[in-house]
């Protein structure tokens, strides 16, 4: 099956700037991180509007992880205590396509700048994609998930 | 600054199977659809424990979209009564990366192959990264959104 799927190419349309130089430790709390989002310029009026969301999400390239060959089940956070899972169960940054998302509070925008905050991404890491926060279509009820997610 | 922003490839992980084999029209009511996504056979154990979430991300490739050069303002939903807005101030898959982000309820896991309920991708779909739904980190409080998104 392998073969049948595709490669896809796809180019940043900006970058990350922040604060955070380096990978910190695995749970590092990004909450109140604050972040500018330059977007490519020959994009700047493709913003138009989004400044009405009080939420964005945005994907990103998480260029320091491990991409493609990677191993399938893991320790979250790298935690030997918590249960070896598989790695699409967990938030990893290591996996076949190392594809950020995250939901952040859209601060301010001022031309091609998002001032957003929240965003778990280290300066320098391209954006691939920007969408606004839908709730209701991006939240979800009445959910369930595994105990050792909310294990500290 | 086009210059500096990198290409970035990657390959699918998996493919969406459904009964929606043409693209719907704009409005299409995704609730309902169950879809399977099947996964390259490689990856099956990186499922291991997913299915202790009730709710999962789909990251996917619309390959019938249009990307790159797309046009940068659109009326939302292809309705030329709602405002004239920003490419990424909506959520058409007709964007530089045409990525979507869906979240589905996960119905059930065989082996490599997630049925799903929820997903807004057409047969045949290439699927490029999978998650759990975290509620508090996927989800947002006290958000804002503007008129269009709610008008009929």
């Amino acid at each position: 099956m392998a073969d049948e799927l595709p490669v896809i190419t796809l180019k940043a349309i900006g970058v990350v700037r922040n604060e955070i130089k380096q990978k910190p430790p695995a749970g590092y709390e990004w909450e109140k991180v604050v972040s500018e989002i330059v977007v490519d310029s020959s994009l700047t009026e493709a913003l138009d509007g989004l400044d009405e969301f009080s939420h964005i999400i945005v994907l990103y390239w998480m260029h320091r992880a491990t991409s493609g060959k990677v191993p399938l089940k893991i320790h979250p956070r790298r935690r030997q205590e918590l249960p070896l899972v598989g790695l699409f169960a967990t938030r990893s940054p290591n996996r076949p396509n190392p594809i950020g998302k995250a939901t952040v509070r859209l601060l301010q925008r001022q031309t091609n700048i998002l001032k957003v905050e929240g965003l778990d991404a280290i300066d320098g890491t391209p954006v691939i994609d920007i969408k606004p926060y839908i709730p209701g279509y991006d939240s979800a009820a009445n959910t369930a998930v595994p105990q050792w997610i909310t294990s500290q």
